[in-house]
């Protein structure tokens, strides 16, 4: 490898900047440790004018990002923009061909297109590294790339959405409503100002999970949906009654390998208050590993913010400068093998049912019978009457039963008119 | 580097037994990720005889390690004895003269010797990899050379000996004292059946310490003994004295930057019940970074066993089989500057203290007259008294001090007929 080496860095948003600040104040320590000279040829973005934390330079300057390729001289490109297509997929494209390294912490872009981009950087002998793609601070891939490989890993799983860990934090501890909390996460910066859904549907933890277990199992990304649900639907009341169970609401992602097949997950979780999950709280990340020999390894950190995602940036950075090229998943593309999805329907857990009920004789028989009709067995059951508004609310934990029972027993209330709203469904984790 | 890699594992007690076994059967593994083969053409121990676990091919055994030199052929060595010197290091020493990479576990050695042997192998061109020497199954020493490279780090701490913090643990749920708890860890294998001082004095967590900070700090290793204090006098009373305070006594090792001097120290600390450290139990282990920009990161996991550390150990290998010559500590041998050691005087805390006394007029106004003399605040203070036995059992939680100061004031009770032991000090970690 070269002596000095060219780098540009492509969308100059709150992180990008960031990064770019880190290039020009770490280069020294860039050189010590790796012997490599590093120099700033290139920075794009949409708009040269608006107002950053750190200057820019705007000799180096490009609008249209692909302009940077025509200079032929950049060796390593950051990817900083984060659109899943688009501009964001052509930039690396175009980077891979040209044989310049890619580093990315664009998410939606590896858990989309990862293979076949992993593929085209490997055909091309350049390293794409994406670390800060998954639980921003956290060295969650390189540890699974590296310090455990070797290791069977049979389920991964955490906190991988700093915004929706907040507001279920930030719920319980001010008893203020999802609303209103999300309106203060917006207020820190916590949640996107304009549209926070990617947060808090899920969408933003499911790439993620796609992405750890293509790593941890040496699997093709799955393409297919298991199961993503968001915190959105998580009242107050649900996160009072946990509190009152001894236990806590956290949106976990979670993927594991059952009878052969991939079960990739995120969907929000009754865990118990004295769990080490249920205590990992505000905007930080964790992950959980189980492995053999290795047993359960445990990393947290800060999830997201400038700050911790150009801490991995750097880190591929510094991966790619001490030289070896990289396969982008540990291990060459055509040996990742591609696995057929767990079926939803049979995956099976104890539930916690909140029904909202008027209050009147015969309602709560009718529950209970027609979960004993699909044989879920009642473990406990609390019933807190609202006598002012005639109202009651049943809230019920169930022995172990599958989706789709749940989802059919579940569906029959509909059309009940004493049930007053579609029961709230949250899962416990074991 | 060749494709075919000839491999030597001298020492086969239960680390190097199940090393050799994990080597042997995941060959094809190791192939997949790193395209080289491996091949296991030496085997060192004692005692050819000794029952083992995993059989030991004796075609290729040595009793004594240095004769594997003479075969010449050898291409990367594990040495898994485990003395500070001795064979131990003479072994590793002739490797690294005759350019082969040498991987160990080997806290002790790299501790004593490893600015001396981090030299010998970047002068002869090969790789010292020791990430099992701390923390087991944890990629603790790789997470601070790449994943968190180019961060400043100003702190790190955490558990370091699971066989401390079993004791601990178990002494609290099972309200049994330290002698028989030990003897329970002995016969569980946590600790050793012969001489587990090395633990509990905190020499063990102190070598690791030594190790992490040259890491974290890109300084040489300190010769200077800061602090070091182990577990043995803590008993069952200061366990439950604190459980009521609502805090946890924990071994910790910390490293830190004060002043820009070395801060280096391994002593029983009170911890919050409800921080994440107070909630690491049994032998596990956890280190906890602070750094800039990445904040705050913790990794957990099994600290200890065959199965953790070989994880480790063979992550050493597929580094080491993926190709580049790594500095062993990160950065150039000679780039690694020497650090002065702060003066433990200054080392300020708060104190709990606990005073077994006569249960007499005065005494009481004794020590807290004697504390103000040396300016030593209280913060709270609990006296039960014991009227069977005509004793009374005073803590007192202190304002912050230095050490300097409360050793002087403690040193005063020595002469107190009435004082009935030397008092007993735990810091509280902030």
């Amino acid at each position: 490898m070269k002596m000095n080496l060219n780098i540009a860095v492509v969308g100059l948003g709150q992180v990008g900047n960031y990064l770019l600040n880190e290039l020009n104040t770490k280069k020294k320590e860039i050189e010590l440790i790796t012997g490599k000279r590093i120099n700033i040829v290139a920075v794009s973005a949409k708009n040269i004018k608006k107002k950053r934390k750190f200057k820019v330079n705007k000799d180096i300057f490009f609008k249209n990002p692909l302009d940077i390729f025509k200079l032929n001289k950049v060796d390593i490109l950051f990817e900083a923009i984060g659109m899943s297509d688009g501009i964001s997929k052509k930039v690396v494209e175009t980077a891979l061909r040209n044989k310049i390294h890619v580093i990315t912490p664009n998410k939606a872009l590896i858990s989309k297109h990862g293979d076949y981009l992993a593929k085209l950087a490997e055909d091309n002998n350049v390293n794409l590294e994406f670390e800060a793609s998954v639980a921003g601070g956290i060295p969650i891939l390189r540890t699974i790339k590296e310090g455990l490989a070797t290791n069977k890993i049979t389920k991964v799983y955490g906190i991988l959405n700093g915004t929706s860990n907040y507001i279920l934090s930030e719920m319980r501890n001010s008893k203020d409503s999802f609303a209103n909390v999300l309106k203060k996460a917006q207020k820190l910066g916590y949640a996107e100002p304009g549209n926070p859904k990617l947060d808090l549907n899920g969408f933003d933890a499911f790439a993620k999970v796609r992405i750890l277990s293509a790593l941890a199992f040496n699997t093709k990304i799955s393409k297919y949906k298991c199961l993503m649900e968001g915190i959105e639907k998580i009242e107050l009341k649900d996160i009072e009654i946990a509190s009152q169970l001894n236990l806590r609401i956290k949106l976990l992602g979670i993927s594991e390998i059952i009878n052969g097949c991939l079960f990739e997950t995120v969907h929000p979780c009754l865990v118990s208050k004295n769990s080490y999950i249920g205590n990992v709280s505000g905007v930080m990340n964790a992950v959980i590993l189980e492995g053999k020999p290795v047993g359960e390894s445990i990393l947290q950190g800060e999830g997201a913010g400038p700050g911790p995602t150009s801490s991995s940036l750097l880190s591929d950075l510094l991966s790619i400068l001490k030289g070896d090229i990289k396969k982008p998943f540990g291990i060459p593309n055509n040996k990742r093998k591609s696995i057929k999805c767990y079926n939803v329907n049979n995956y099976t857990n104890s539930l916690y049912l909140r029904f909202e009920v008027k209050d009147k004789p015969g309602v709560l028989s009718r529950i209970t019978n027609r979960l004993a009709q699909y044989k879920i067995s009642v473990k406990r059951m609390i019933q807190t009457p609202d006598k002012k508004n005639n109202k009651a609310t049943v809230v019920i934990i169930t022995h172990k039963t599958s989706e789709l029972n749940s989802n059919n027993c579940l569906a029959k209330f509909k059309k009940d008119k004493d049930i007053l709203k579609y029961p709230t469904l949250i899962r416990i984790h074991n």
